[in-house]
């Protein structure tokens, strides 16, 4: 089996990226690990904070251990966006696989601070741990969203991603590139797209030759997500798309029956929220 | 940490019950452990055949593992009706605590020669697995009903349970005694609710000094549940319960707002599913 390390230089080799799909119950849970079974490629599945307190950081980490070892399946877990060095200690001895720690609503300087102390603390306690430095304000919640949320920071530029990444040794840059976490009701309804800044994307892969993760992957133009991906990204960030397919999937089971039984309620969202990660892993693989 | 015969041993030497919830989602399956961790007593949990399909067999054995070695708490998993040897071993294989074989849909004699076989089979696998066997129909689907399903059969006798246990060696009995899986729509609108033949449970404990599994608890009345327990029902289920919780939370949440964040549509079903469960344990332990 290879490690997240070996994947994401696969990944990068073959100028595909890896899917990362977030999950905080069992219906997108089984329909990431089938997707990815049926794509047949790598997956990543993370969860939040938030995610985190309500699987619970060792159920999640057990979850996953669990699929990998029964399907020898290469999945693996990350500690989404995590905000304290508590909170990255408490998921590093859990024997997560990567953690991305998020200081980026801190001035640029302290966010180096914070994520240096972070990456030694995780590595302490485990050096094998991928850890994922974030640049720049993109937005905090994978919800539907009126309009774009203020003080979304300028795009991260080479010169800041090289300091960054030299101060504080993370493996992972997520830097802020036109890329948004949550979806706008414009783009619910098709309206609208997410564009990527392109050209600062292929600057920062020359830059830096670190691996770099696009977050707020939801409701972006394919050719925008594809041309990013052979321009350096390697890790894809997709949750709201889900979390939508899943509202709706239970709320027409709902609607449609007084069944009571709990999973055929929820058979429909592993279809559907399965049909999404698919399609993503399709295009983030040049399927 | 005591073993699930252990624990059997200490609630019929209390005359108490431990209560049996499913579950095939997290949400009930945190409100299940939580409501347990603050009653603070022993719990099993339940998977059937579709509910296992679900949550993966695997899976479930890890889930309850997890929790088991996080908080150090005695709670323990069942494979509910299990109608096939082969699911049976895939039960025992993944370290399941018990396996309940129902063969009840077949004539009395033909029931015996199957749990017989089953009993064979899980017992070369790990002797330590309790295995219950089941005689007379009391309908299959913890759902609502209408009416009350045909073919309900006359209540288990002395005799049978006898010829039963030894036949098969079991080592624990679910007879049918006036319980009944499901719930009526009557019971919904608590215009009626399940009664039990006390009589016979209390002939059925003196007659076999076997343990004894109440199933179809869910809209059982409270005096009879106690005075069954009284008599020697040491293992009592409830589901259709919990999936009506489950149901009327989600459904509650999703109208209430056009939240798209999953854990925080299914938070209230963890709250009144962990109430059903709360009070039904409190009841079983006269508490």
């Amino acid at each position: 089996m290879k490690t997240l390390i070996e994947v994401l230089e696969d990944a990068r080799r073959q100028r595909v990226a890896v899917g990362h799909f977030n999950f905080s119950e069992l219906a997108a849970f089984k329909a990431i690990v089938a997707a990815a079974r049926t794509v047949g490629v790598p997956v990543m599945v993370g969860v939040s904070e938030g995610e985190r307190g309500f699987v619970g950081v060792r159920r999640a980490a057990d979850l996953v251990r669990s699929v990998r070892e029964e399907f020898g399946m290469p999945i693996f877990l990350n500690a989404d966006h995590t905000h304290s060095i508590v909170k990255a200690e408490e998921a590093a001895r859990a024997g997560f696989d990567e953690i991305i720690f998020d200081a980026s609503a801190l001035p640029f300087e302290q966010n180096i601070a914070e994520t240096r102390k972070a990456v030694e603390a995780i590595k302490s306690i485990n050096p094998t741990i991928i850890v994922e430095g974030e640049i720049g304000y993109i937005g905090t919640s994978s919800e539907i969203l009126e309009k774009t949320p203020e003080h979304i920071s300028a795009h991260t530029t080479p010169a800041e991603a090289r300091q960054f990444v030299e101060a504080t040794r993370v493996d992972v840059l997520a830097p802020a590139v036109g890329n948004m976490h949550g979806l706008l009701q414009s783009m619910v309804r098709h309206e609208a797209e997410k564009r990527l800044d392109l050209g600062r994307i292929a600057e920062l892969a020359q830059a830096g030759g670190i691996f770099m993760t696009l977050h707020g992957g939801s409701g972006t133009n394919d050719a925008d997500f594809q041309q990013a991906i052979r321009s350096g990204m390697t890790i894809v960030h997709v949750n709201t798309e889900l979390r939508l397919a899943w509202r709706r999937a239970v709320e027409a089971a709902l609607k449609a029956s007084d069944e009571v039984t709990t999973y055929k309620l929820l058979e429909p969202a592993v279809a559907t929220v399965g049909e999404v990660v698919a399609a993503r892993l399709r295009l983030f693989n040049f399927m």
